[in-house]
């Protein structure tokens, strides 16, 4: 139901689970009642409030994880995640408001203009998952590349094979790495790698995982690692691959630190940079690589279920069955 | 005296004392005999070894402060810091073969062609402060704003009114900043910093200090922040600083710690490159502006003495006394 003027309301079409709500499932982070979930969808304008300006019932729309008004200084920055009028979905924004969450039928969007991206049409079923991936993963994979500065001709390494590393692969190749080497021990994670345009693979982690990546390129570590975990251990395996003057891109929400070592850093040159991804930032550029077919991030979905099979959702990706689910009404 | 045939021997005629010299002279960083110290020093070519073929005696040389061989990839990189070869002033090399200290009247150059920078003349004594500052100070200011990404329009707050803060000031300005805050609670610093381009002039620290740079802003912290201090607290201060996106250049020697607080900068997308300065791979570029009297850093010192009163040089230094001492033989 509308209760702004800015509000839309969204019927959704397809959402998804995404790697952090596994922490709430998991109760790593504890929650105190239930709630609802879900910052990951995509859906159909049903109605909008009288000041929103852009959207019209009808069209077909993404929804970034996080509401942002796309007019104050941050967002201007293409900093979204730090609107000023920020909040996240399913829990109360600046002013006590709920805001509904994704995993859901109807979503309240708050400040519908600035967050929600109109697609050019409804996409077909072929197309849904790669658009639905707009919402977050392909963002973020896009993020952890951007804020490492890869370009032409990069070399990078992925850590992390998760559908946040995977699209990472994408994105990489997409801004013009030369070699993409994807970090992953699992063999049907390791093909989707290759055919999102990773050109080497390797199976090993920590200093073992960083020789190998050395030794790949000559004995120099790659330009750009791209860390898509968010574990002590990711992230050291990051600075520890990366050459010299090289840069981590980090998206992996850190899982309770720890915190960055500067000495390393200090002496290496290798810088570190990125963050809870503004996806809302490149919606628009990576919707219209996905709506030509040039990239197909959509296949990171290795599950759809049934809105009311959601428990089975979680289990799968939990228990590493399943890369990321995507659950249908 | 040439010990190898890419030695070249030269005839010091400036050096400088860095704060960092000040570690071991404070007693942080034990030092357990006697030793030669000094990495800042500019002098002529007295003597080349066989294998030497870009330098020629009677030639004015920049020394950067650190050895190089300028051919390895890391050198390719503009990462001369972690030259494959790289060797410090004042130690052993990677084979025992001892390296001569700046702060003395004749240096052996190790890896010469790779290391030293020819001048296009002798610089006259109102040039030679600028001209020593290209060995270090000079170079780790700009390699600040440079890892910060400071480009034109920036808006750029510098943390450290020492020597490279100082410099920094030059460098951002240099590369286009339109704003740049000097932090700075010296009121003789603070006049240099102007000197140098500053814009502003913040004298509080830590939360007051960062409160008060995005006030001069508008409500939006700087684009970069360039940290020049390396202690805790100067970092957490650069952190807080920075808008969200924005990042910190640090080229302040991490003293002993802390490590960065990952879960801020995941949350804020500050990002933070930088560490020990290449400065030999700008140092071209920075002569030129040197010698065409575009940028005068030789101001940062303000205190000239004979190499027999290095004593008084240090001390000057140590109680801020001096921001930085020259010495001449």
């Amino acid at each position: 139901m509308i209760q702004r003027p800015t509000d839309a309301l969204v019927r959704v079409v397809a959402s998804c689970v995404c790697g952090s709500d596994l922490w709430p499932y998991r109760g790593v982070r504890p929650t105190a009642e239930p709630r609802r979930i879900g910052h990951e969808f995509v859906g159909v304008v049903e109605e909008v409030g009288a000041g929103v300006r852009t959207l019209r019932p009808g069209q077909f729309v993404v929804a970034p994880f996080m509401v942002s008004d796309g007019t104050c200084p941050h967002c201007r920055n293409g900093v979204h995640t730090s609107c000023e009028r920020s909040s996240g979905w399913g829990g109360p924004d600046a002013e006590g408001l709920f805001t509904d969450a994704g995993q859901g039928e109807y979503v309240r969007v708050p400040l519908a203009d600035g967050t929600l991206v109109a697609m050019p049409d409804h996409p077909d079923a072929d197309l849904l998952p790669s658009v639905l991936t707009l919402t977050d993963v392909m963002g973020t994979g896009h993020h952890a590349a951007l804020s490492a500065g890869v370009g032409p001709g990069s070399t990078v390494a992925v850590v992390g094979d998760g559908a946040v590393g995977l699209c990472a692969v994408i994105a990489a190749r997409r801004l013009g790495a030369e070699r993409v080497i994807a970090m992953s021990r699992h063999a049907s994670r390791q093909a989707l790698a290759r055919e999102f345009g990773a050109t080497d693979i390797v199976a090993e982690r920590g200093d073992e995982g960083a020789a190998a990546v050395r030794d790949l390129l000559g004995g120099v570590g790659p330009d750009q690692v791209l860390e898509c975990v968010g574990t002590k251990e990711s992230m050291q395996q990051a600075l520890d691959s990366a050459r010299p003057g090289g840069r981590v891109g980090f998206v992996g929400v850190p899982a309770g630190g720890p915190e960055l070592p500067v000495s390393q850093m200090f002496a290496t040159n290798v810088g570190v940079c990125g963050g809870v991804a503004p996806v809302r930032a490149h919606l628009e550029e990576l919707a219209a690589d996905v709506w030509s077919g040039a990239i197909v991030p959509g296949k990171v979905f290795d599950l759809v279920l049934p809105l009311d099979q959601v428990a089975e959702a979680y289990a799968a990706m939990d228990e590493r069955r399943a890369i990321k689910s995507m659950l249908l009404p």
